[in-house]
């Protein structure tokens, strides 16, 4: 990374939960904007500002089930003395061919069907004898079943001023209006407008494609026999439930034995469908840690480097990150240890999270997930955060220097611990809805103190 | 339905929200659970408790990248006496077979690995030389570049009382325990739990499948030509996407045309893959409103009846709604006409709703989005609702004895109403994020007054 290049080598630097993240922000480019289908686009952002096309509604159209009728025809009619109009047809919605409402005449009008030519005002049904020669009546008989509703008389016992019960062409957006804005997150009724307006596809961020690979080789298949020494593989499973929650389209590879060549061609296979990937495990200081020798910017050459030297200098003009994968040291727990970077020709963003359950899925939260909605285009990457009174029996303690992210159940403006700070207690982890931050310079905190809540889901 | 059969025949009563929601409820079980894949299972709802089969960690296990040792080796040992000892070999993450650790001997091991036979403790690496004579190092030299690291010497600085960095068998969760409850819905860390602890699969109300046709002779396809009269079909989009926003899997069969055989035919042709029908359109007082005349319990018989009338009389003890769907008018506004029942001989229940947009989105909003949770077996079906103040140029009304819904933008404990009261704005519609509901006995409210507001999103 640029970074390393203009800081002098220190290995055991201890970078900020801040600085990681811009670091990692800074590289993660929006994606490049595609079309795509209406439905297929629920919940990306559009790139561009979409106008209406056609005004909206396209024409003056009834509100009512009723009659179309001449305002001079119905004035000052009523119950006893109504207007007797002769019924000229149905204008059903969808007519094309609507016909003509002359002086003394009515057309049956059924709600959004165009208002018809000579036709100035809408009495709806209810205003009528519906054709029947009777009082009032407060439905239309069908169609189907008595064609003849749509000719002979109609009594309507009310006026009713021009246009009422119309709604005008253009009333509800016109041509050439913005429809939405570039920037704008689709959902139901954001893609309830562009159907209306006639658009059947829209040019958006496609969600990212994140591949979840989990590394160790003491992991095993959920639904496998544990034999001496090995455990279940969950990072995988959680963290490619977690990147589909922030929206992408997750892939999970599933654990990969600890061996560096094994774990550069996994990640060469993936790149073909890869915005982002995310490993967990191998990035500490042990012996076999193998994310970190397969993939830091001397050993991964083969995976992260570039052949062309050009190419190179000018895409690291583009980001910061250069290629080649940077491992770190954070000041946080847990996931103290975190490598980031770029793979492969194309440069795609790759997190290495540390292994430890918990430590892969606050990680996640916190670095990966904000990658995620900058990859979509949002604006709005991070969790809500808020401030909540500490509830607890005793005082939690952090080391110095470290921001410590403790789980926590969240309610009501009070937050309380959920199990310990050891980042192997996945059990606690599920029945937690919030984290706990407690900063840098803060090494213990009363019950009763507000502290920073992120909340979770 | 068994409520209009109990009730005296009045097709123009008009029926509460509250009323129609509750028939619909009360109608709409929680599917039957099935076994699903982890990921699968994504934001479904648990039916049982989870057990935990084995203890997690299944063995006591190295929390740092360091050396078991002895305490006794390693008592009183300084960087200025350290204690040397034997390095017998590594313990890696996954290892089967770990070997022992006598006396004055140690075995370097991996976070995660199992605490080999006769050691007592771990001490981090850096409180060592690393195995490589020399003062503290930070990290292991990796295995597959220096082998010898797991042979040779090593010097340890600091003293460490028994089990220190050890994670002891079960201190997560122990076999028996109950790892999640019936009712939780599971997120990315239930599913990191459940993987844990080895459950492959798991028993969860599936996502409900939900049909979704519009009815219009009028409606077009977008990205159509639009001919006279015609308009373009949003509500199937709409409501797709808004039935997988309530996390339903949503089947958008489209627009319909206005024939009452026709949509019999598209409806029993669906019914295999539904667990929930929707339809817009064709619920109001109009000639050809086909939905009322296609479903309705009497004409609708060939949908909606049920041939065996045991069976028939069965079911209406199962659910107040026998087979054959019920149209009523609402004391609402938009959204006065709305059908329910039940359809096919299945009894899949089948929400029909009016078709202007506006009104279609509400009434999803607030009968079919609860239906939908409720099918998932989720407890809190409702959208968030909270009390905001009004922020408008004058005073909204609302018609006398209709809760009106308006559609406002919510910030801050203020709402403001967007566009007007007209159902057919879908441009306002799209630019909304609460609806503002105005109470039965309430006709106009100031601004500045405090309003029930329920946010969308």
């Amino acid at each position: 990374m640029n970074a390393a290049a203009t800081r002098p080598e220190d290995p055991d630097r201890l970078w900020s939960v801040d600085e990681h993240l811009s670091d990692v922000l800074s590289t993660v480019r929006p994606l490049e904007p595609i079309e795509l289908q209406l439905l297929d686009a629920q919940g990306c952002v559009l790139v561009e500002d979409v106008m209406v096309p056609v005004s909206l509604p396209p024409f003056d159209n009834s509100s009512m089930d009723g009659y179309a009728v001449r305002v001079a025809d119905v004035a000052g009619a009523s119950e006893e003395f109504p207007a007797a109009l002769t019924v000229v047809g149905d204008v059903a919605a969808g007519a094309g061919d609507p016909p003509h409402v002359g002086p003394g005449q009515a057309a049956r009008i059924m709600t959004g069907a165009p208002l018809p030519p000579g036709a100035e005002t809408v009495v709806p049904v209810e205003w009528t004898d519906g054709g029947l020669g009777g009082g009032p009546v407060s439905r239309m008989t069908a169609h189907s079943t008595a064609p003849d509703g749509a000719s002979g008389q109609v009594l309507v016992h009310r006026p009713a001023e021009a246009r009422a019960h119309v709604r005008a062409k253009g009333s509800d957006t016109t041509a050439g209006e913005r429809a939405l804005e570039a920037g704008t997150i689709l959902g139901p009724s954001q893609i309830a407008l562009l159907a209306a307006v006639g658009h059947a596809s829209v040019r958006v961020r496609p969600r990212p494609r994140v591949v979840v690979i989990s590394t160790g080789s003491e992991l095993v298949q959920p639904g496998g026999e544990l034999r001496p020494g090995q455990i279940y593989d969950s990072n995988s499973f959680a963290l490619t439930a977690a990147a589909r929650d922030a929206g992408a389209i997750a892939y999970r590879v599933g654990a990969v034995t600890d061996d560096a060549d094994i774990l550069r061609a996994t990640i060469e296979d993936q790149l073909v469908r890869a915005d982002l990937v995310v490993t967990t495990g191998g990035v500490s200081v042990g012996a076999y840690d193998v994310v970190k020798e397969a993939l830091s910017s001397v050993c991964g050459a083969e995976v992260a480097g570039d052949p062309e030297a050009d190419e190179h200098t000018e895409h690291r003009e583009e980001t910061p990150a250069g290629p080649g994968v940077d491992f770190r040291r954070l000041a946080m727990q847990p996931g103290k240890p975190q490598g980031f970077g770029v793979v492969g020709p194309d440069h795609i963003p790759l997190l290495a999270l540390p292994g430890n359950p918990v430590s892969s899925y606050v990680s996640f939260e916190l670095f990966v997930r904000p990658a995620i909605r900058a990859l979509m285009g949002l604006e709005d990457v991070h969790r809500p955060t808020l401030r909540a009174v500490l509830t607890a029996e005793k005082a939690l303690t952090s080391p110095a220097g470290r921001r410590q992210f403790l789980r926590g159940r969240y309610a009501e403006g009070e937050v309380a611990p959920v199990g310990g700070a050891s980042s192997h207690l996945v059990a606690a982890l599920a029945h937690a809805d919030a984290l706990i931050v407690v900063p840098e310079d803060v090494e213990s905190v009363e019950p009763g103190t507000e502290v920073e809540v992120v909340l979770l889901g």
